[in-house]
């Protein structure tokens, strides 16, 4: 039967967002579930399987990409604690699930997906090379060259949220180290600069305030509080190096700046790239900075885009 | 006829070096032309072909490949100073030169295609995602993704060597910046660093020489020269640094690491992979270093890699 559906899977801790598209990326259909994550989430591929055998005519999908919160390499996903998963052949065990055996199945990072989205309808559409960055709680990437994902040997390509960037090493990241890319440019890592600078000027708005948020950050420093912009221009700058050295490793045609910091517009896009130049050879013609638009549908999109 | 052959042609400054490989990748023959600058080098690829023309049955012969001195972004090599060209779009002039029209052309640049040599033939031999980091008067790299050489879109990618890593900004660079991998890490950084540093004991082993070269800066370290030691470790450290951030961007199956500075050996990737694991997330299960295999037969090498 002729193929006419690709179908992308964003597998969340909370939720699991399955969109059906056509051929050409266009959004057919969308569908949540809640994450089973029972029994070390060995229901989660199961109940996926039956949601699509209920609800879509799989003789006509052509290929289910999954985003999965975790390193993947080669279909397999290490550590997918959020799910409950340990080790899991996601690619495998869920080929087995299917009875069309002609449907193509891939698996790759969320984040690294969500880069893929953005490359696939969104604002890197058109772009063969691609880096995006989602500033959240933390910070995650991905890395699209020649229009694949690049997963990378451990599944670590993307993890730019990992960069030693603070050489003082001020702040303790999730991940064990000090001083990455996220303790310092993340939501978490605004707040973590706000907190240390605000100390120095008791008239900085900031001070007001128990509770600081990124959001209050950027909107005091849009009205001119000294310190919020100095908080501000420090977490771009960590930002915009953090740019010049996946430049100097890849020269992508494009960043995209997505996640909830990212909410902050185009003040954080200029921001990024005026200090972006300072640390990129001479050489480099004009980078491109964009702001993501498919928010949290980029996954689906970009689920998708690895069975197009 | 029969395709049989792949000609790898690395174009530097000096010379002009022509490989005939097997579609496996075993030379076959090579041979060195003069590199005839004069008149903007406009006689150097008329030269080249006319070389084949003369030497090899270009019927029999499946994609010529180059490596050029420069950035190259789709067959077009911008500043390339080296040859005295400005830009010149080498596939297209090229191919016009070629009488059969069915062999495929390609070109990147030299860094990049070493990169590709030694994974073609090399230490890299049988991966798919190869970083090369090429240490001599200055620091080149070259990025293999997914068995694809990695141009990016100003040609940059690779470009390893000008990541700012020398926080302090100590040194100039020949790029116009401070603080580049090139300017601490490189032969001339080493002996930057050593200059520096001998000042402070005047027993060190390296206040006995005017000129300072790397290789003596090794030698010392290897018999336990204090200050050589020291020389040794910060400039590896810078290494191990770019490796990680390398890492964090593509996580390449191996590192391998040439050019005139490799040849202290093992020594040399030993100090490296030791400071590797401190700057990388504690997921990264292990990355591979190796000393490069090919010297400077990598281009020619990589040059064929392009058509295979």
């Amino acid at each position: 039967m002729m193929k006419k559906y690709l179908i992308g899977i964003d597998v969340g801790g909370t939720a699991i967002k399955i969109g059906q598209f056509d051929l050409a990326g266009v959004m057919i259909n969308k569908w949540d579930l809640p994450t089973n994550k029972t029994d070390c989430g060995q229901h989660i591929l199961p109940e996926i399987s039956h949601f699509l055998n209920e609800n879509i005519n799989l003789e006509e999908v052509k290929g289910i990409g999954f985003g999965v919160p975790g390193p993947v390499t080669a279909g397999v996903i290490k550590n997918g604690v959020n799910l409950g998963w340990d080790t899991i052949d996601v690619v495998g065990e869920f080929s087995k699930l299917l009875t069309n055996k002609d449907i193509i199945v891939k698996v790759s990072n969320d984040a690294n997906v969500a880069a893929a989205g953005e490359t696939f309808c969104g604002a890197a559409q058109g772009y063969q090379n691609v880096c995006l960055f989602t500033i959240g709680t933390g910070v995650g990437g991905g890395i699209i060259i020649m229009g694949k994902l690049v997963d990378g040997h451990d599944g670590m390509g993307g993890e730019v949220g990992h960069m030693l960037v603070d050489q003082k090493r001020r702040f303790l990241c999730n991940c064990g180290k000090s001083g990455c890319l996220e303790t310092v440019a993340s939501a978490t890592g605004i707040i973590n600069l706000a907190k240390l600078y605000r100390i120095e000027d008791p008239t900085s708005k900031l001070n007001r305030y128990d509770r600081l948020s990124a959001k209050m950050v950027f909107d005091f420093a849009k009205k001119g509080d000294r310190i919020a912009l100095r908080v501000v221009d420090e977490a771009t700058n960590y930002l915009a190096y953090a740019c010049s050295l996946v430049t100097l490793v890849v020269n992508p045609d494009i960043f995209v700046i997505g996640g909830g910091v990212s909410y902050a517009g185009q003040f954080l896009i200029d921001k990024i790239e005026s200090q972006y130049y300072q640390y990129v050879t001479p050489f480099i013609s004009h980078a491109k900075f964009a702001l993501a638009q498919l928010g949290n549908e980029a996954g689906m999109y970009g689920a998708a885009y690895q069975v197009r």
